[in-house]
């Protein structure tokens, strides 16, 4: 694979930004780097004032003079195109480039990413800048491989410029080809929202008390996915007619209304994700955000990056207190801390770690995105800790090209995504149940993969022992297939409730429920209901173990060789099925009519004999994570302790500690934030 | 009376959507619903489009053709205007008729409810699309009403557009004729706000602070009642020039900014009313919004319909969970809700229940807003309920026409309402009182109306035993005149704190409070305070009981006869008046110098003798509520109980139970979200 | 000095609206004011039209009838500038002269303060208004004062017009002369901001998140402050035309983004405050704001005043609940707060006490709020207090002109107040310090000044025995001069976290922290963090006294000479140096690593010998103020009771009570809400 992802090892990087210091100070800083084990650094993502700092006219002598040390010094780098923040000249003058709060109100020059997708003049003059870039530099020596743009739909995932809705047309004249089709899918018979010219339609605008047709809203979330993936492959296919062979093209995701897999697919060698898991602890949110987990949810992101890419990079990996002048307050990383979320990237797939960023920036609206060095640019105490986590890695190399091992598949699709987004009904099992297993996996030590439905291959999925698909909101019959088949093959699939009663278009079926999965799961749904607020959670008794149906709850029957399993105790419908199975080729299907609880989530997980996979190698307190990953027959066990206490793990086996070579069985104690990479 | 409030039956209809579903349907709906006893549908209120698919073009065929059904099958109609819901082609070539933000941000297509009713070219386009659906369809022989709109002033009962702020200064032109005396209404003297030309004036604009004048608000209130008003009238005077004889013209309100009384009177055979009790158990508001009365709370807008038609009905009926995809997330009515509701409707003193909707939307904004039926159309168990309510009301016709009966009045009037709710100071003494008021009468049984001074007869208002004006803060002479000869007749009235100290421009009265009713009351008020955050809510003891003076205390003084009742016993002003009384021809009033707590409220009933009427007939817990409509000397007693449990009832004398036409006696049982109706 | 500030007694005011009241009432008016003590009136700050009714017609009629007839009584007048309200034909005819939202929506007419400074229309059309009313009234007899406009940057303190844009070019242009030097100020090569062209920049827009450059803002924050200056100097010019010698000007403040010492100094005699202390009591923000000091607060507005004038005046003071139809819902003032307040600003250095207003007004948004006669005129309680105030007063004329003594100065400058309301993190901890600090102070009964590092001259400074600056973020080497010095001559300065990272452009130094005062405080930095939300607040042990370090930790190193005081005992950083001194001269300086609690104030105040410095006089309760002011070696105690019980105080000295001349020593009485005067 590519330069950085190839397999041999684990390689460090910073971000570093040579037009924020003095000409003086970059040898020095590329060789301290280097010092510390930093082989990589990614730079001119908001540089595009130093190529073409007036319209037209262009100069490459800056990072001429900087690749050129770069390449004295021995420096490899990514180079990135600029477009996330376009010069005040161009904004000024095109102020159709703008993106726009919905009611109108354009966001104007200032900050960042302040531009709209679908202005023929931005994607014009984004092609000059990427052509004129990629044509000057991508033969250099030091480059090894590129970075589109810089976050796509961070701050803003939402579009509602002129441009927008210009474009909307388009994409929706392709989709549907004429208004009827348009009108049927919308449903815009309803509150007489009929379209009778293309041209009256645009993208959601503000209406009263903001009830937008949810089927427009959904269809709009697939164009900004569009328009950012046209955007990304317009610049992806520049580059490619310019980069040198083995130069990857990336970028760092993952934010909203973006079907990252597409764009991978379409633009990217593979993607890169930014990790700031101290966003855990920020005093402005903390008391709102905390729970047990903290910072280890981060590992939920890590997980969705692998969904896209199996082995993937961290292009901002958090190595010092985050925030701006508005928020985001952050303390600094405690000793340990860097070391932690570092092994925690690992842990779940990264073979690329590139510490954002270099020095703290001095000036603008980042000056409290500390990096490694702060503002002055001493040697300090997270240098040092840098410094010791390019030796751990020297002492794992053969952990690079391994694969993240989980028997459980949490299945995923950006359609019931984003449906969870705009409909609240959705949104509120979706998240809750998303979260709910989200901690009994983690706490149970079950690693796990997420699966995006549309875009695993069948053969993928199948090897799942356990597919779980919270809330299949949105069901087609390609993604029912999908998973007929793994169940035929002798997978388990467990559903909750409110599975198929929408179609693609978000309309509601009227089929019975649960629509395109009745047959697969022998269920009938008569009737369902929000759990009052009034009510105590209902739960059903499943083989001795509790399952509590939070939220929301379909009432079951069993049709077509449906087994009723379980029965909720509570409420009107107590006695009612809550749970059915069905035996379908090789495997089982499970429908439960709740949302889940983190209990819910541990009692299938225990029920279907998933749990703690690695419970016969070691024994570690609900507090530390386990991440495996396996190559070539060998098995590496991360173990990562996330408190600030000291914490015993009992080992069954003998296994090598990769930091020290050592063999280690029994009681060893692991520190606060401390942790081990174990060979099995 | 009409059709459907004849008096000799109570009457089930539904809403239905023949543009919403195939036309294989319909002709299976239409036996469906007769087969469970709706007798009656709603159509057409969303349908512009259907008749009108571009601007000018009309075609008759859709409704024609279902009309005809309806005839053939025998359901009777009633038939909407459309113009809640613009077509897109109307919006989008006449921007001029949308609504707006009040900083003037248009609300476009893509909800509804997003027109104004003042622009020209939108009462143009409604009186032709009006004249040409009543000239077609008024004489079909299954129609039997009409509903104009639907709705109006839900969602937005403020309108920003240009054209509104012209018809604000014909209305005010017409109301004050010179710009001199507007300026003396409006107290424009007062930070230098004074108009030198009409076209100086807007409805009210974005302002510092949004500080705007309160009298210009005020007055800005009355002007889109005013408008809605006019709108109304516009739409049934074109109606009435088509309808058969017979024929009713209703619309289904009640909605901020609106005189239905006017309304009524000017426009409409009589008042229908939308009633979601189930919004008391909405998940996402749950916990702000709880409290002893949840449903039971929906018994405050049906007392609020009464006051405007005294027999009225019920155009929308819940009979499922309701939401959309942007809120108000109900569950499913429990086993029991759909006919205790109705019955709260119909003991409140509706004729005509109609629900909504026959079957479940599954496109658009309200796919949660159930039905009857959901989205399959199945038969289930709310189609059951809906059944069983039909056999309950054959039992009961004699019901029909009888009026609810009420010895207790609480007087209300549109001014001091909205300026309530401009005012903050006015607003927090009149909701806090208004609420106090309800559970006080709820909860001890005592059947009440809703009395709007300016629209009641004197002869209707003296019927009273008991007035009670909460906070009677705007007062006018005509109203004073009413309330002196209510008293006079022998009427008790009851005021609380802050009397007449607006005039009806909303301007502080110079007077010595309380202002015009000072001699009724017999009272004089030296000085007034809020009641300080940090000091207890200080209180009065009046023959032995406790009358808490929550929220504002005037501090009283016996004048021209008036006389002392109780004292303050707490706060600096301890030992000051705090209710004062004074006999005028037959009658009391009472000046009492806070706003009402439930307890104080309680006391007061108490004290008066109004209180638990029916306690001599029947003894029952606080969570049932009792309602009695009387006709021919015949008192018919609703027995509603709230809670999930079952409730133990004495009757203290032989009722006769309509439901079975058994006799009871002594102690029955009324099960969770039971109902009875009893003969008496 | 001037008439009202003279220092020979201390004078009684009030606020009055000819334009409000019949005429036929005025007389009285004025007469009842003389007859309880207040002899001097403030008039016109909001009667443009009274004189310009229309554009370029002037008369002056209604006022010249008022000041004869004020001549004619011998009531004296303070004499507005009317341009808080310009007339609604002057904005609806030049709506450039409107402020907007940072959006671009206009304020409009209908409340105050909507206008621009910076529109050339306006300065204009105040010029003209001006100066045809200084040429007009101010050489009347009755005249002894000018009040300019009203409350400048009340309402808002940002500005967001097209005028404003302009004049912040121009703004822009004076202070960096080129761009380049712009760009270097504002670090615009952060996120691609640079300008390339002076069209380019605005006053600060709408852009993503909000997320707009800092040092942008902080510079407008001067250009704003830069713009009231000019505007205040525009008037202040033209009135010195036209006034009578000994006549003064004064406008009333404190708000937002101004510098009011430099207005001060430019345009005025004096300063005036605005001072509400019930406030404090508001029942819509009563639950957040609550704590122990309430009322008691507002010493530190007035503290605030008095750092701008030594002797300063209450324009506006509280004499009846406050409020508006939109908020602030106060309650009256309980018997004694009036005295209690007026003595609060007496205490503070007021020599002048204005009651706002005589009459409660009867219309527009400020119906509530009350001044010491309600709507009718009537005599009551409030007017009985004013009149016994008046009594107090006539028993300590000596008492005018006596100076606040004070040991303690906190240090302050607009730079740092105005970047830590634009920077989260220097807010949080400024603002928390700056609670800690006077609630300590207050409670301690130490009396404080603030004095404003920029405008204080060495020698005030010099005079301190203590100087705090809580957190010196910004620091520019002139500051530090004066700091330098004030040490070297004997004085003890205190820092606290976070100094000198800051230069004045609000960008990051790349010195080693504490910058520019690392050699003063012997302090070196080499690591900092948040305290994590998930930690105890970290402390040291000073000499037996607990600093409790909160918030934010500078982890400290002596160099040049720094003697480590006290070292954290907490966190991963327990051992390490929190609190570090330095010898400079005669003097000493502290370097504290943390933010303030009460604690941590007290701790230094009682460690640094400044505490309490009367407890030899007097023993008095928390709940009490004291304050001092001292003329010809003769010191005058102030003593205020702000809860409503009674309180005992203990006199070891013998004390003259100049309410009565009686001397008093041992236990005495204070009652709820009482005051004393003492001298000593």
């Amino acid at each position: 694979m590519e330069n950085i992802l190839r397999g041999d090892k684990i390689t460090l990087g910073t971000c570093y930004y040579p037009e924020h210091w003095d000409k003086s100070l970059w040898e020095d800083d590329l060789k301290r780097m280097l010092s510390v084990g930093i082989e990589v650094i990614r730079i001119a993502e908001f540089a595009w004032s130093k190529v073409e700092y007036r319209e037209g006219e262009f100069n490459f002598d800056f990072f001429d003079e900087f690749l050129e040390l770069a390449a004295k010094v021995g420096m490899k780098v990514i180079f990135c195109t600029p477009t996330a923040t376009p010069p005040a000249w161009l904004t000024d003058k095109y102020p159709e480039v703008l993106n726009a709060r919905q009611d109108g109100v354009l966001f104007r020059h200032g900050a960042r990413r302040h531009y709209n997708y679908n202005s023929k003049k931005y994607l014009e003059l984004t092609a000059i800048i990427v052509e004129k870039i990629a044509e000057h530099y991508a033969k250099h020596e030091s480059i090894i491989g590129w970075q589109l743009d810089n976050e796509f739909n961070c701050e803003h995932w939402e579009f509602y410029s002129e441009s927008d809705s210009l474009a909307f047309r388009v994409f929706l004249k392709n989709k549907y080809e004429t208004l009827e089709k348009l009108n049927e899918a919308w449903g815009t018979m309803f509150w007489n929202q009929i379209y009778t010219s293309w041209d009256e339609i645009y993208v959601p605008r503000t209406t009263s008390f903001g009830n937008n047709n949810p089927h427009h809203l959904l269809d709009y979330k697939r164009f900004i996915s569009d328009s950012v993936c046209r955007y990304a492959k317009l610049q992806s296919d520049i580059l490619k007619k310019y980069i040198k062979p083995g130069d990857f093209i990336t970028t760092n995701s993952i934010f909203g209304n973006l079907d990252c897999c597409r764009m991978t697919e379409e633009s990217l060698d593979f993607i890169t994700y930014d990790s700031y898991p101290n966003f855990g602890y920020c005093l402005n949110d903390f008391e709102r955000m905390k729970d047990e987990l903290n910072d280890r949810k981060w590992s939920i992101n890590l997980t969705e990056a692998r969904a896209i890419s199996r082995i993937f990079g961290i292009m901002e990996q958090q190595s010092g207190s985050t925030g701006n002048h508005i928020g985001m307050e952050g303390p600094a990383p405690r000793p340990g801390q860097i070391t932690l979320w570092t092994m925690q990237s690992i842990a779940h797939g990264a073979d690329y770690i590139s510490y954002f960023r270099w020095r703290t920036c001095t000036m603008g609206s980042e000056i409290y995105w500390h990096g490694i060095l702060d503002y002055s640019g001493r040697d300090n105490r997270r240098l040092k800790e840098v410094g010791d986590v390019y030796k751990k890695l020297q002492c794992m190399k053969e952990v690079a090209g391994a694969r993240f091992k989980a028997e459980v598949g949490i299945v995923k699709d950006y359609d019931n995504g984003w449906d969870s987004e705009l409909d609240v009904w959705h949104g509120r099992i979706e998240w809750s149940s998303r979260m709910a297993w989200f901690k009994a996996l983690e706490k149970s030590h079950t690693p796990f993969d997420f699966c995006y439905l549309d875009h695993i291959s069948q053969e993928e999925l199948n090897g799942y022992k356990v597919l779980v698909y919270p809330h299949a909101v949105i069901l087609t019959e390609e993604g029912v297939n999908k998973l007929k088949n793994y169940v035929e093959q002798g997978g388990i699939l467990l559903l909750g409730c409110r599975a198929g009663y929408k179609d693609s278009t978000g309309k509601c079926v009227m089929a019975k429920l649960p629509g395109l999965v009745s047959d697969l799961c022998g269920t009938d749904i008569p009737e369902y209901s929000y759990v009052a607020p009034d009510d105590a959670v209902p739960y059903a008794i499943w083989n001795g173990k509790k399952l509590p149906a939070a939220i929301f709850n379909d009432l079951l029957a069993p049709v077509n060789g449906g087994k009723v399993e379980a029965e909720y105790e509570d409420a009107y419908y107590a006695g009612t099925p809550a749970l059915i199975s069905k035996e379908t080729g090789k495997g089982k299907t499970y429908y439960f009519g709740g949302a889940f609880t983190e209990e819910t989530a541990l009692s299938f997980l225990e029920g279907l004999g998933v749990a703690s996979p690695y419970k016969d190698v070691l024994t570690l307190p609900a507090c530390c994570e386990i991440s495996v990953r396996e190559k070539d027959g060998i098995k590496y066990i991360f173990v990562l302790n996330y408190s600030k206490e000291n914490i015993e793990v009992t080992l069954h086996n003998e296994l090598t500690n990769l930091y020290t070579g050592a063999i280690e069985k029994g009681e060893v104690t692991l520190e606060g934030y401390g942790t081990k990479v174990y060979r099995l």
